[in-house]
């Protein structure tokens, strides 16, 4: 009976946004009670190098670096299989700060793209990058300082202005809802270095096989990368990508200056960019995004990604590329933060990016 | 027919050595094919302190720490919770150096404690302990540098010594379980300290109620303590506890050193002590481990550390306590490195704890 729902549900996406909000509540109420049931489960790591100090190794003196490696800067990710799955598994990319806590519960207690997508028989990968979480064996020094800064999280991720939250904004407002949203951040152990994350991210790829990649905010960077380097990326979902979006050698934007820094392009040649026109990529942005600029750091700054992202959009797909950028209350969805995948209306934005994969054949 | 198998393999624990022994192999075959059904899964933090800069938080100078809070030292934890699960879930606390990963897949990718409990239909908590991981956030300053060491851990991990394997070490041998087992390590991201692990444990274990504490190595010091902090923890498996076992003041045996190092206890008073000596505590350690001392390290650090081991397992149960202390070898089972639960015969050793949960009714 509650199968049926979800089932008709399902088969009602791709007809119509009307179809998909008044689904999305019966999908989520039932596929809470439902079991999860995992083929396989478990962790692996991939990618990283190896530095080995000269010298002998002495038994009696094994305090000493001498002969003795360093294995680091690999990427270490949490995978589940559920039975019958989906062909193409999930590969989810945290952001700054973040780690793969950033799909699993969310931070009042509900469900992440982990469960919601593994409910929607794909695979699922959830990864922390190299330099971070339990991949933080680094091959650079890095001392990490306990510097007060949530404040900073607060406004940046569009919660509101601290301490206010905006109007309508898809987040609990509760004090333990916003300790558990703190205490998600977990420090980087290095340096974060686009070419590193981005060989781990393929080499990840390369052993797991053809799939798609999810990827949140500073990770949207080296999701790029690993696109160029793997064929094995199908297709990104790029959840409010922040920074270095890769554009062609001599086609680089002007840079967008903002109040609270200045964003940039990054450039390959050729012949690696057009790697990002062979698969669909949907960019999705959420609310409280100003059209013009503003004083405020916090705000403005997402004013000139979303910019930037545009550009990017426009010069992938004059190169015969298939990115789509949805500026979510431009379809009337509202009060998204930078988290859009974990906000209150999160099987909203499940639904949405369901619709995508369906649309483009990557769910079969 | 595959599940009749299990069950009568399970209603033969606690029967006899031989009869685990018979049906170990039955169940690892049939269980690696059997889905896992999970009600519910997810992550959660638990404990910590907050510091607060002094002032007042300028959202136009949002980099300056001034009125800004800081998170940090909480535990994170991910958790899996199987249909018709038994009452006490398992929270499992990794060692020096290691994560969550330890209980996750192996180095040469068969399943870990998390999988294999969890088909005994136990819930599963993996953590993450402060300052570690995903729960990096730490209220110190640290450094971190990539020093080579991992012939050092090879060697006090007992999987040989370098590069030798022990002959009939329960460990595979071939380049990529080497590769994953050394990436399975990541950072301190800040000091070691047993007060601020064994706060945010008890903090863990009031937030999910009573449950079973498996700790590996160093994590059996803060493990003893979230203890004596917390009346929820029903019952301890210590797989090779490195240090710091808690003694009544007063009654400290004399440090033991070693060619390592020297090995102490820790002094609380007695009214804290005998919190220990009111439930089951099993500990366990594995083979390569010399009688008498040995001039090299890494092997005479392991007997320095059983040596106090047994003296505090007979301190404990002098006082009325229940410590059951199983030197692999004295009942047949060798090869057994420092990581005896991902240990190639790890099945046969969840037997063995499966047999102890089941003896002191801590499965029903």
């Amino acid at each position: 009976m509650k199968k049926d729902i979800v089932r008709s549900c399902f088969s009602m996406l791709g007809a119509s946004m009307l179809g998909l909000a008044l689904c999305a509540g019966a999908v989520a109420a039932t596929a809470s009670r439902a079991p999860l049931v995992i083929k396989d489960q478990g962790s692996l790591i991939a990618g990283g190098t190896v530095i080995s100090h000269p010298g002998a190794f002495d038994p009696y003196h094994p305090m000493k670096p001498d002969g003795q490696t360093y294995h680091g800067d690999h990427v270490f990710a949490f995978y589940q299989i559920p039975v019958d799955a989906r062909p193409l598994p999930i590969v989810m990319w945290h952001g700054a700060g973040q780690s793969s806590k950033s799909w699993e519960t969310t931070a009042d207690g509900r469900e992440g793209f982990q469960n919601i997508f593994l409910r929607r028989r794909f695979s699922t990968y959830l990864i922390d990058q190299p330099r971070r979480g339990d991949a933080g064996r680094s091959m650079v020094e890095t001392t990490i300082k306990p510097t007060p800064d949530e404040q900073l999280w607060f406004n940046q991720f569009r919660i509101g202005l601290w301490p206010n939250y905006f109007d309508g904004v898809q987040f609990a407002r509760n004090p333990e809802t916003i300790n558990q949203f703190f205490r998600s951040m977990t420090p980087n152990t290095g340096p974060f270095d686009m070419e590193v994350l981005s060989n781990a991210g393929a080499a990840l790829f390369d052993k797991i096989g053809p799939g798609i990649l999810f990827t949140h905010s500073q990770g949207g960077g080296p999701g790029w990368l690993t696109a160029i380097k793997s064929r094995n990326v199908k297709a990104i979902v790029a959840f409010e990508p922040g920074s270095s979006f890769i554009f062609p050698e001599g086609e680089m934007p002007a840079p967008i200056p903002s109040a609270f820094d200045t964003v940039q392009g990054a450039a390959v040649p050729m012949a690696q960019f057009v790697a990002l026109t062979k698969i669909p990529i949907l960019v999705l942005y959420g609310d409280n995004i100003p059209d013009h600029p503003v004083d405020l750091p916090a705000q403005d700054s997402w004013r000139a990604r979303l910019q930037m992202a545009r550009q990017w959009r426009d010069a992938v797909n004059k190169h015969g590329g298939d990115v789509t950028l949805v500026h979510l209350p431009d379809i009337g969805i509202r009060g998204n933060t930078h988290f859009i995948f974990s906000d209150l209306n999160n099987v909203q934005i499940a639904d949405l990016v369901t619709k995508f994969l369906a649309e483009k054949h990557l769910d079969r």
